[in-house]
């Protein structure tokens, strides 16, 4: 990826480890062993990225530089040192609200750069996004992020969406990203801070339970 | 795919909107949001074919032409928009037969197309007609179509291995193509209308339940 | 892949049987019919070799070579025709370690062979031993092999660990394979036997529960 902005390579090591520390903590939460740890800090820190790369048909991000892979080990490691304190949850689901917005725009920056089309591009961003944590929800057998009612999978498409919107309309990479980046997180951190949502399906398709 | 039936081409973005639609379903009867609908209805409506591409080492087929994409999304719509009245899970049913029996086909066409052998080609049919199900069922939390008593797995199986045989024995793509299609989707409705099935493994293996 | 050494082809072989053979076992606990068996047995036989080979931008192995998918439908028949009797969900358990130990082994050479990095080899191993069982898991919705408590994964690791570093210290194919081998097996015996596993997490990150 040559001219792949400094910042954005930035973002991505922080969004690998950031994911990485969440899933990490969904093992702490049901008591594993550190191997699991680095098992679940692993899928979740590069299973979005893998997916984007298999569906773009980009050689796999850290196959060939696993920096990407002593990240996530890392941070696995300081879960289980650190990861044993009030609060750090709280932190984390700051610190996934990042990544997930580095995410979308690195994931579509990405797909744009290969070529892909703005729409396939956008969708790329919400998987780079928001795949790895599908990933740790079913490996964990967690409610899946995809079924939180605030707004997630949103706040990635509006982020990456407009990334690619303004890339279409000509404006350059840096500024482009910096807003996908800030739309997604500021979505996302309505949604933490006063639940933010969009209305449900309300239809007689529904369950009766 | 030079040379690909009309008719196929038809098929598949049927297959595609009415996996879509059932995708879309299974997020209404949660309750979910748009974006939800979406998401799910994609990954319902091109995972299937996303798998077989990976596994064949063809570019993904939605990645570069995303009108599969826009006829997933507006299968949502159409689902968030109609879905309320009663009756239309039964109609999705029969549509997603249909579609089952038409990815079944469409899924071991594109294999032979590109070289894999009969038995990997009829294995792709498989898992292009059933994965994008296994896929929603598994993000839905949902009890997976493989482990539907009544027959499924069978018919795609049925369907795109009578398809691989005609075209090895010389029959040309079309009457091939409409014959694995037709006996795939008469065993469906059987299984739908008669709850015909396989016998089912009775041994001393079974759990003590 | 030029030169592998034919010990190694036929442990691969056998450890597709065997994992296809725990797969229709997953079935026959549930009472499923034959095709189900063959899918689940597919899936588990050769589902984590299919990942390896999606990331490391290799051909998928049995694609092209369907005698594989083969091998996995007899694993399935034979289940299905002599799974009856007592003592056989033993067998299969070690049975069982020695596909994981061989695939640890396997999953890593070829990585190598293909010039990943150490740490990436080593990774391939671990997901090549592990991944079918997992998909088996998700898909039979059983609890996964990731959250049993007695060593599995890390044995996987110490033993494709093991490989790929005597491989980088100049050892032999031969002996470094059949090292890692050897001390994933002991590792896993010793785990079936006396329950060998690491300590777990004991912070006050875990679930109120």
């Amino acid at each position: 990826m040559e001219g792949f902005p400094g910042l954005l390579v930035g973002l991505d090591y922080a969004a690998v480890a950031v994911f990485a520390a969440t899933g990490a903590l969904a093992a702490a939460r049901r008591g594993h062993d550190i191997v699991t740890f680095g098992f679940f800090a692993a899928v979740t820190g590069v299973g979005g990225g893998t997916l984007r790369d298999l569906l773009i048909g980009a050689p796999v991000f850290w196959v060939g530089r696993p920096t990407y892979l002593v990240v996530c080990f890392a941070a696995a490691l300081a879960v289980w040192a650190f990861g044993r304190g009030r609060g750090r949850e709280r932190v984390l689901t700051w610190l996934d609200a990042v990544g997930m917005a580095a995410y979308a725009v690195v994931g579509a920056l990405k797909a744009v750069s290969l070529g892909a089309p703005g729409l396939s591009a956008m969708v790329m961003g919400v998987l780079t996004a928001t795949f790895g944590g599908v990933l740790r929800d079913v490996l964990a057998e967690e409610p899946s992020v995809l079924l939180r009612r605030e707004l997630y999978v949103t706040a990635a498409l509006v982020g990456a969406g407009l990334f690619v919107a303004l890339q279409l309309l000509g404006v350059s990479p840096w500024p482009a990203s910096l807003a996908g980046f800030a739309v997604a997180l500021a979505m996302r951190a309505g949604a933490i801070l006063f639940g933010w949502s969009l209305p449900p399906f309300k239809g007689r398709g529904l369950e009766a339970e």
